[in-house]
């Protein structure tokens, strides 16, 4: 074994035998240690700002983009941030313990589930260390050990940070292997960390879709995972065209650059020349570039003619493609084939056509008559997200704390054996 | 690609054809297809048993042992269970479309989650063909698409017993591409649809544990699996003895070859000089082998002194391992090391430490004063089974109807757009 691979196997075990003893953590423990963490980062804010000026320093020789950098920066902003979210997440309720469906059975068992942490969550990431914190305070609430393995560009980052809330752990009394950041950033501790199925019990990959894909490829163990968003609106015929207006504005303007921005418009042929000359105006206005099917063009002149790879692209910026749709049937075979599962929204005041689109609709949320830009932990009231997953096994859809959790069954018998 | 290969990637693309359209099934449509398999199943006993006939026969001439060619054999009583079982599925309640966890939102958005199928489900067998007709049953009543992979030894059986249900899904008007069965029996045709993850959601392999490994370790999809049942009874010291040896006796007796068979006894070392004469003779009259840790052997003279590997060992047979430990925090420490995860007892009458075993024991099941052998689906009443599960996400213990779907989240908004 290289030094690599012991040193992240011992760092896994460790994790594996303070997840054991925080099964039994109590709620209030718990909080205590997340307010204690909060309060360590308040007092601890020069030694991080001086680990993360290294990697700000080093980012800068690397030629890093400003907006790399300014993801990297633990700025005054970030960092209180930071410290919210450790006091919101020590506010959320501890889904641990929770029993549900209890049931007594014809022989007098009682048969319920219990609610208990999945063990050791591996996180793989890139450059934000503000993921370090908030993703270990979602774990620790949830009963779990956290390996975190962030990008190159933020180790010094991570790593003081992991050191503060280390610190902060064994002040509670609580395993500091429950929260390590793997000191290597080379692609051989992510291979590493993903063949041990033994001692991780999930793996959960934020970054650009191709980290992801090297996670989902290579790992032994499960991963919770979303490649892009690619979010669709279709305008029915039946629609009120300015909650419309505003529905995809919102989608595509108020925030371009992330997962549940919206990507593609696509509208019913029968509303198409009254409705698209007036969303075309306010998109125009707002910069927006169309890229239409031929009778959007035909409608739009300021909108360019639609290549095939432009149905299913994420933009992730300033444009839009465009499509009219004969009907309904048709809207859901272009999701079908066009869409990434993550967040789909029909503008309708058809019942049927609402229901419809939200029973057949495959994708992780799916909306009537409000913005893709819901989807997301907190604004599903879920108190904070840990990421989104659009593959369906254990969770589908923004994931907060109760996803870091599964159910065991338990059994109240009174002697009973089996006939 | 090879023929193996080709036919397989049809096959799976058929599967994931038929299950888009089966999440818009009703219920009664689902109920009426599988009522119709029952029929089927009566109808064409003679034409199924002609084929299961050609394996048998290729069975006895392999030279097979008894078990196996019984296990093969589709005789009344196996053809009556199946056709029993596709009856007991079509009155079971539909998961699918349940709505839950519905919350209005500050802004007025109802954001809930509306259980839905998972898509195509793969399931990997050996050598039992009635698995067949139960997992289509399940899948089917859950909305799924299942590709069937048995083994080579029940392959003319398999396929017999899918043209029949295929008859009667088109019957109903339901794509027969819903249940299909793969025609080779090589190594090839697993990893082939091991390989599948964008047609393939689920894979429930279902056999020894060579198999289960092997698709373990080759697989892009997500394994739902148990490798093996180490199942464990605590006899704390206020156990009623009674109850204890009733729960013992159950556990290892009534049918040693199955997963939730007792393989392992603790006992308290405050009762074991009275407590292990009695049960120690209760299973010697039922000829169990007893395997003793030193103070067990000083107590019963007929137990042999176990070695290392019988600790965790899965007996599957009339063996048992016995261990005196000094209290509850031994047990519980003895069950982390050598348990399997799958179902853990204690008999107490302490409140306090039944409680304690109940939180802290990670198992599938956990049970106070009540038989390992109750960890089945049909005994927790989830109605029927599809496997059990002893890795944590998704799904963890015995695995029924819901186990076969996911939830997505769905939005009934007025126009709302974030701020």
């Amino acid at each position: 074994m290289s030094t690599i691979q012991e040193t992240i196997h011992t760092m896994a075990r460790e994790a594996r035998r303070a997840a054991r003893k925080m099964t039994s953590l109590s709620t209030e423990s718990k909080n205590r240690a997340l307010l204690r963490m909060a309060e360590a980062l308040v007092q601890q804010k020069e030694f991080i700002r001086r680990d993360n000026a290294k990697d700000l320093a080093a980012g800068r020789e690397k030629g890093l983009s400003e907006a790399m950098l300014d993801r990297l920066n633990l700025s005054d902003k970030t960092m209180d941030s930071m410290i919210n979210g450790l006091k919101e997440v020590a506010a959320l309720p501890d889904p641990v313990g929770e029993v549900s469906e209890m049931v007594k059975r014809p022989n007098g068992i009682m048969v319920g589930r219990m609610r208990i942490p999945l063990g050791v969550i591996g996180m793989i990431y890139e450059s934000r260390p503000n993921v370090t914190v908030d993703a270990a305070a979602l774990c620790l609430k949830a009963g779990n050990s956290i390996l975190l393995r962030g990008g190159s560009e933020a180790i010094h980052s991570n790593l003081a940070l992991a050191k503060v809330l280390q610190q902060a752990l064994a002040a509670e009394n609580i395993d500091a292997a429950a929260i390590q950041v793997i000191p290597f950033t080379d692609r051989e501790a992510v291979t590493c960390m993903l063949g041990l199925e033994e001692l991780i019990d999930l793996i959960i990959p934020r970054g650009g879709e191709g980290l992801i894909r090297f996670v989902a490829e290579n790992s032994r163990i499960p991963v919770l995972k979303h490649y892009k968003g690619v979010c669709h609106v279709f305008v029915d015929e039946t629609a009120d065209f300015d909650m419309a207006i505003n529905i995809v504005m919102n989608g595509k303007v108020q925030r371009p650059g992330v997962c549940n921005a919206l990507e593609a418009l696509l509208v019913h042929e029968r509303i198409a020349a009254d409705f698209l000359p007036r969303v075309g105006a306010a998109l125009d206005k707002a910069g927006v570039e169309l890229r239409g099917c031929p009778k959007t063009c035909a409608i739009l002149p300021q909108a360019l003619p639609a290549g095939d790879s432009d149905w299913g692209t994420e933009f992730l910026d300033l444009i839009l493609a465009v499509k009219v749709v004969p009907d309904l049937d048709a809207a859901l075979e272009h999701i079908t084939n066009h869409g990434s599962q993550h967040t789909e929204a029909i503008v309708t005041n058809s019942y049927a056509n609402g229901q419809r689109f939200l029973r057949e609709v495959d994708a992780s949320a799916v909306m009537i008559n409000a913005s893709t830009r819901f989807s997301d932990g907190g604004q599903f009231g879920l108190g904070a997200e840990i990421g989104i997953s659009t593959t369906k096994l254990h969770a589908y859809g923004p994931m907060g704390l109760k996803e870091l959790t599964t159910k065991k069954f338990i059994v109240y018998g009174e002697g009973q054996v089996r006939v």
